[in-house]
């Protein structure tokens, strides 16, 4: 199979095939353990040739094919609990529990979620995509069927070696530990989960899975088994054991310090041995962890050989031995990487740090730069964070690359290691606003709304490529406290508004396109970061239709621009406020708030952001438009309060004198 | 010393007492090893005379008297780095570094605050008062001094057993174990950091606490330590060890898995072993952890007798071998406990649960009651957090108490595993707003700002205690969603205003306080939870001054009573909202954002709420005094309100006939 490629895709299904008959885990069961290699081939075919033409979670599918395979063969998950943990290796799942048919619209509006999504299917739980979770929501699971009286329903963990080293996943396995009942702990230890892990616990699975001597003292070992915490009734549950699971027995694991029984390490693509040892451990009345050793991208050579990039890519071709993943303009992310690098280069203090997104982040590519200067944590957003304010503290300038979603887990680190000691942690959030395809999971929504309340925290956001290089170069000079920067899952403008951005100043909107005639502007609108180029279609469209509108780039949400704003209200100027932001606690929410505080009157201002109701997954230009955050939905609303504010829709002839290099249209009657 | 008690503290100093003459370590460092024992008694007496005055933390502080002058006497903490995790045991390093003259004034304004404060001290690096962080900060300084070529700054974190079990902390040990340099964790192990640890790992400390046995079996294993990771250069360090150190060497210790060469467990009380022990592993260019046993509450019978009363007690008094808190009042923890009680006994569906503090949040208490439906999980939020999203998944009814401050650390979890998910988890927000002496590391200030932007989220505060009663029944039957209720760290009203209060209505204020004339209302106030007393306290003088105040108990931030909003603002009336939190996303944020949703006009309405700034510890009163949340600040808020709508300052004899039983006064003119 290394050498099938994605190229197949358009082949014809081969007679015989085993997926279009699984409907459902009853029809797995059906088939006999010999005929299950076949079927796991086709599940990796199937997803491969999917993610090829749309993208999305490769590698991390490919190497729990098997080890979901034998979890649906052994339990029975319509009423067993099987937990993901991160989601992203869900996959193979959902084509197992009769969802074949949604993966033609993998990550797609109506299509099949790229995580566990419980409004698809009962099979899966918790809709997540955040790391570390699996272990503890499963012991109130566990929890709650014990106390329930449902001792004969199981539940499974599935968890990868990255995030197993998170603070909830090792705070869940703590507690599992003084579970009195069954719970299995499945470890998919590929070495690899997203990027390369890191810390210490990283190089101890490496000892465990190369170090023959290691194994040689474990053998010794086995009267500690009752002296460890539960020692007696792991000692128990251990005499209830098949031999396949007793010869697997790990004798000094590090988690039979938490208290569970430790099994392994074993081939996580061996179907038959996975089935037999799931068999045998099924019932075991005690927690238990089963540490299985497998291939991320197993099954195709480009992605196990590089399945950093194959992680979740886009959509890729397969020719031959080529891989050519199709490009598909410059993100954000590339600008972040090539802006930071100009960072370190000016300055030598400055230092970047990732928890565990090197690639999502663009930290990689500063990485290869500067690699004394740049960190990667692994998935502890929380740690990062700390370790960032001990930075700080002793003088250097960390800037902590992260995913918006992704700082919630260090929220009270900011608050209490960064904010409350006025540390100058610069913190810059990629995956701003919907992120598209990863869906509810992952949209950075609430990032405003989080660090607002904390005093001396400054907010900014980034238009496009120039005003992200500006932005990161005020970063880097403002050194009295922590600032945080936001920019989106998006491309940077081909052509930005101005060639280079002026200077960010503290609290200073930045005016980017004026009103045709600035004494007679008919709304102003304040956008925050890169909504700006929405709000300049829009006022291209407006102005078509005999609206003269002036566009200012926010720049920051804290302290917000009040001079400019006072200005406009004062002249009579409707205002509006942009920002792909939840509407509650966002940019527009604190300009509210500060008009409030400074006595400007606020019922010329009006705020578009992400609607209160989830969204879920689907293109980033379909959820904009959905909440009314593209040039459509911006006209319009313009338009609500132009009616509202009872402005005539005739216009008289637009000023053509201003010097904005926009020709003025003859004003037409709009139908509304 | 066990029989000494606090009622010497109004003795006069022994002649020849060492504490006075420390202003600073280089005073400690002139004393010999054989006095240190006296100048422990000493401290010890300082501290438990002053807590028995004024309470704060006793029993953490008296366990690490040792310790501290160990570390201060060995190292140099003027350039080296000690961290203190929680850091609510710093006193006896605050009495060692030159602090004093601040005792007098524990916890109180200008004095010494109970956490460290890095505004008092350059020995204190970070103002601290969360579990987890000591270890992820200090592998921030580490880095930082490596980077600066600062080789000879040496860094410590000292932490208690039940601290290093936190998420937070466990990450850390996972970074620190990859550090290349000098980095010592003193593990401070009294088997009872602030209640009685939990999870298995807690077990297992015990277990090395007590087992023979499991020493044997270390002995044998030294030739593992080449194995581990970071093997040959701990074996390397091994080597450098002096022989104290060598005989200490724990050869299987769960931290031995992170990289950390783990020595002890060791007497945490015996001075000169400890400065020999400390000695020898100063220099060691390796993380190391040194596990030491200690005694909560140590010098004193009735604190280690009580280890949990007397963690950080009100003021006392000793007579004799009796032991007498003085009462306080009714306090919102134990209405909580109360009419936590009532809703267990009411539905067996419900759960409590705690995050390692079952005596603040009054969880004990329904513990005793229903010991097989209350869960403590240890200091992890998040993890918590997640179990209860479990338990909900299953049909329960988990209500998570928990302090305002803490649930910071389960925001990430509240958003994806119990918002998206739509789970009916209870979040009883305890010590919201303002908390006195805790001073900032403590403040419930952003508990608002965190939920409102998670769709489905409800948020509602408790102004007394049969409001609490109301609210938690409200939430018991709500099944659509995560219900959020917050009350402060104050005492419950003696004389509600409503003997029994109405129940909760989604999205419904309460009419506490009528306007003596309805139709001529001068202001309203909503207020958020317990600020109604301030509120109508405030309506009373007012009402003096001629002015007519309608009282309205908000209770609910998420959805707000818009209706009784339009109403009062079509009316004419202006509106104050007044709440113990940021105004920045607080609950008169809300209201703007909502009124701005619903086309309401603002101009009428004013916000007072917690300033955009620190505020340190002092006494709750004082606090709110000084951010204007008091009777006074509220009643001058409304004249200037007044003032600015240019109502008239001489009124019209009030209507007496409504019936809210207040006499109207005859108006005089009042200077303003």
């Amino acid at each position: 199979m290394g050498k099938t490629n994605a190229g197949s895709a358009n082949k014809k299904r081969p007679k015989g095939a085993l997926l279009p008959g699984i409907q459902g885990p009853t029809d797995l069961k059906k088939l006999s353990v010999s005929q299950l290699p076949k079927l796991a081939d086709e599940i990796r075919q199937a997803i491969c040739d999917q993610v090829s033409k749309t993208g999305g979670h490769l590698a991390p599918n490919l190497g729990v094919v098997e080890l979901t395979i034998a979890l649906h063969y052994v339990f029975d998950f319509a009423t067993d609990r099987l937990l993901f943990d991160v989601g992203h290796q869900c996959y193979p799942h959902k084509l197992l529990t009769g969802r074949h048919e949604l993966l033609p619209k993998l990550r797609q509006r109506d299509g099949m979620a790229g995580f566990p999504e419980p409004r698809e299917s009962r099979y899966d739980l918790f809709s997540v995509g955040h790391a570390g979770t699996s272990i503890s929501t499963a012991v109130g699971l566990a929890r709650a069927d014990q106390i329930n009286g449902e001792s004969q329903r199981h539940t499974v963990s599935l968890i990868g070696d990255a995030s197993i080293v998170n603070g909830v996943a090792m705070e869940g396995l703590n507690n599992a530990g003084t579970l009195n009942r069954q719970f299995l702990v499945v470890l998919n230890d590929n070495g690899m989960s997203i990027a390369k892990p890191q810390g210490a616990l990283a190089s101890y699975f490496d000892l465990i899975r190369v170090n023959p001597h290691y194994e040689d003292l474990k053998k010794r070992a086995l009267g500690v088994l009752k002296r460890l915490p539960g020692g007696s009734k792991i000692e128990e549950a251990y005499h209830r054991l098949g031999e396949v699971a007793k010869a697997a027995l790990a004798h000094d694991h590090l988690y039979d310090h938490f208290g569970l029984m430790c099994l392994g390490p074993i081939d996580g693509h061996d179907l038959p041995s996975l089935i037999n040892m799931l068999k045998e451990i099924k019932d075991i009345d005690h927690p238990v962890l089963l540490h299985c050793k497998t291939i991320k991208g197993k099954g195709f050579d480009f992605a196990t050989g590089d399945p950093t990039t194959f992680h979740s890519p886009k959509p890729f071709v397969v020719e031959g031995c080529r891989v050519e993943l199709k490009s598909s303009g410059r993100s954000f992310t590339s600008a972040f990487a090539d802006a930071m690098c100009g960072v370190m280069a000016r300055d030598e203090k400055a230092f970047a740090v990732t928890a565990a997104m090197p690639d999502g982040t663009g930290v990689n590519k500063v990485m290869t730069q500067f690699p004394d200067r740049t960190l990667d944590t692994g998935i502890c957003e929380s740690h990062a964070m700390d370790m960032c304010a001990g930075m700080a503290k002793a003088g250097l300038k960390p800037f902590f690359a992260v995913y918006s979603t992704f700082v919630q887990r260090a929220l009270d680190q900011v608050f209490q290691e960064v904010a409350l000691q006025e540390l100058p942690v610069r913190i810059c959030l990629d995956r701003a606003g919907y992120v598209g395809g990863d869906g509810a999971v992952h949209h950075g929504f609430m990032d405003i709304s989080l660090f607002a309340p904390l005093p001396g925290v400054v907010m900014l956001a980034a238009s496009d490529e120039t005003n992200l290089v500006a932005g990161l170069e005020f970063m880097r000079q403002y050194d009295a406290g922590c600032s945080v920067i936001r920019y989106p899952r998006d491309n940077v403008a081909e052509k930005p508004l101005q060639a280079k951005a002026p200077p960010f100043e503290l609290g200073k909107a930045n005016l980017v396109k004026p009103a045709v005639n600035p004494e007679a502007c008919d709304v102003a609108i304040l956008a925050y970061g890169v909504m700006v180029y929405q709000a300049v279609a829009a006022a291209d469209e407006l102005q078509q239709q005999g609206y003269d509108v002036a566009i200012y780039d926010a720049r920051f949400a804290k302290p917000v621009d009040i001079d400019l704003i006072r200005n406009l209200v004062d002249s009579g100027t409707p205002v509006l406020t942009v920002e792909d932001h939840a509407l509650a606690g966002g940019f527009g929410a604190v300009v509210l708030e500060t008009c409030a505080q400074h006595r400007v009157p606020t019922q010329l201002i009006d705020r578009l952001g992400m609607p209160d109701r989830w969204v879920y997954q689907d293109s980033r230009k379909n959820q904009l438009a959905e909440a009314g955050l593209d040039a459509a939905g911006i006209a319009r609303k313009v338009r609500q309060m132009l009616d509202r504010h009872a402005k005539p829709v005739i216009k008289p002839p637009l000023d053509i004198r201003v010097n904005s290099g926009i020709k003025a249209v003859k004003p037409t009657k709009i139908a509304r």
